[in-house]
C-alpha cells in the first residue's frame, strides 16, 4: 500500500541536480538568478550526503540524528529533501548547518534556504521541513533553530511568526558580510 | 627580546576561563548578563580545541588552516583568543563557526560573537582578529565572512563599514528564531 505522506530524508549524491533546481526556482523567487554560482559539481562538494543505499535512514529513525558523511569546514552543509508522495521527485528542500550560541554555549542548527516548489505548496511541505528541523534540534540537545528572511516576504514572516510555527523576529539585529574583493583586502589589511 | 605584537591564536582548553570572563563581559555590554548560561563545563564541551602543547601553532603559519580538534554538529564553534604581548593574558576573542552559502555551493566563516576587553581598547585589537577571521576564509576557500551586530551599537557599526573593514550591512534580511519551549513545540507539531 502507497503511502500518501511526503518523504523528508538526507539528500543523497544523486539528488544534486533537484537540489540545484531548486535553488534556481528560489534564487528567482529573489530576484537574484544571476547570483547562483552553484554547479552540480561545487554542490557535490560541500554538501554531507547520505549513504545512497536506500536501506539506510537518514534522519535515524531512532535516534532522531542525520546519518550522512561527515560535517566539516570545507563540507558545512546538510540537506533535508522532501519527496512528492506518488511520484518519488524532489520537489522541496531545507538546507542548513551548524550554528552555536556562545551565552548558552550550546550548538543550534541555521536554515540557510527553504524552498518547496510553487506547484507544491499549500500542501503543509514547508511546515514539515521546519518541524524535522526542529526534531534534529532537539535530538543533538541544540539550543535554537534560526535562519533569515527577506523583509519584504511578508506571506513568509506571517507563517514564520504563526502560533504553529513560533518564530521570533530578531529585529534588533542586522548581519554585516564581508565577501568578493572585499575579503582578500581584510585579509591583507595589516600585512 | 619579546616581540610587542598581540599573539592572535586558536583557544586551548585552558584558555575557557578566560573565554567565560569575556563572554560575560559582553553579555554586560549588551545589557543581557542574565542571558548567560554558558558555564565553564559547556564551554569545554562544544569548543573544538587547539592541542595544549604550545608548539603546536594554530592558525598553521604554513597553510593559514586550524589546528583544532575537529568540529562537529555537537562541536562546531572554534575560538581565536588574542594575548596581550607583556602579560600573554588574554584579552580578546572571536567565537565562530562555518557557514555557507547555497548560491555560491561555498563555505564561509560566522564570526558569532567578537569581543575586546574595555581596559584594552583603541589598540587595533577587534580589527586584527576580524583580519585573521578573513585569513581563514581565503585559505579555505570560503566565499564570506559574515557576523551580526544590534542596529544600537552605532560605533561598531561604523568601524564594520569603514574603508578598511569594508563590510556591507545586510539591511533586507531579518533573522527568525526558534528557541525555549518554541523547539519542543514545534518538533512535535504533527505527530
Amino acid at each position: 500500500m502507497a503511502s500518501t505522506a511526503p518523504v523528508v530524508r538526507h539528500a543523497r549524491r544523486e539528488d544534486v541536480p533537484a537540489i540545484l533546481g531548486l535553488i534556481r526556482e528560489l534564487a528567482d523567487y529573489e530576484h537574484a538568478l544571476d547570483s547562483v554560482e552553484a554547479t552540480e559539481e561545487t554542490l557535490a562538494a560541500t554538501i554531507a550526503f547520505a549513504p545512497s543505499d536506500p536501506s539506510v535512514v537518514s534522519p535515524s529513525p531512532e535516534t532522531g540524528l542525520p546519518i550522512t558523511e561527515p560535517v566539516s569546514p570545507s563540507k558545512p552543509a546538510r540537506c533535508l529533501v522532501l519527496t512528492d508522495p506518488e511520484s518519488g521527485v524532489v520537489v522541496g528542500m531545507a538546507l542548513y548547518f551548524y550554528n552555536y550560541s556562545t551565552w548558552r554555549a550550546r550548538p543550534g542548527i541555521f536554515l540557510e534556504d527553504l524552498y518547496v516548489k510553487q506547484s507544491e505548496r499549500k500542501k503543509g511541505y514547508g511546515k514539515r521541513l521546519l518541524v524535522e528541523l526542529a526534531k534534529e534540534v532537539e535530538a543533538m540537545k541544540g539550543g535554537r533553530l534560526e535562519w533569515n528572511v527577506l523583509k519584504w516576504n511578508e506571506p513568509s514572516i506571517k507563517f514564520y511568526e504563526s502560533e504553529a510555527i513560533g518564530a521570533q523576529m530578531m529585529s534588533e539585529w542586522v548581519g554585516m558580510r564581508v565577501d568578493g574583493e572585499g575579503l582578500p583586502k581584510l585579509a591583507k589589511l595589516l600585512d
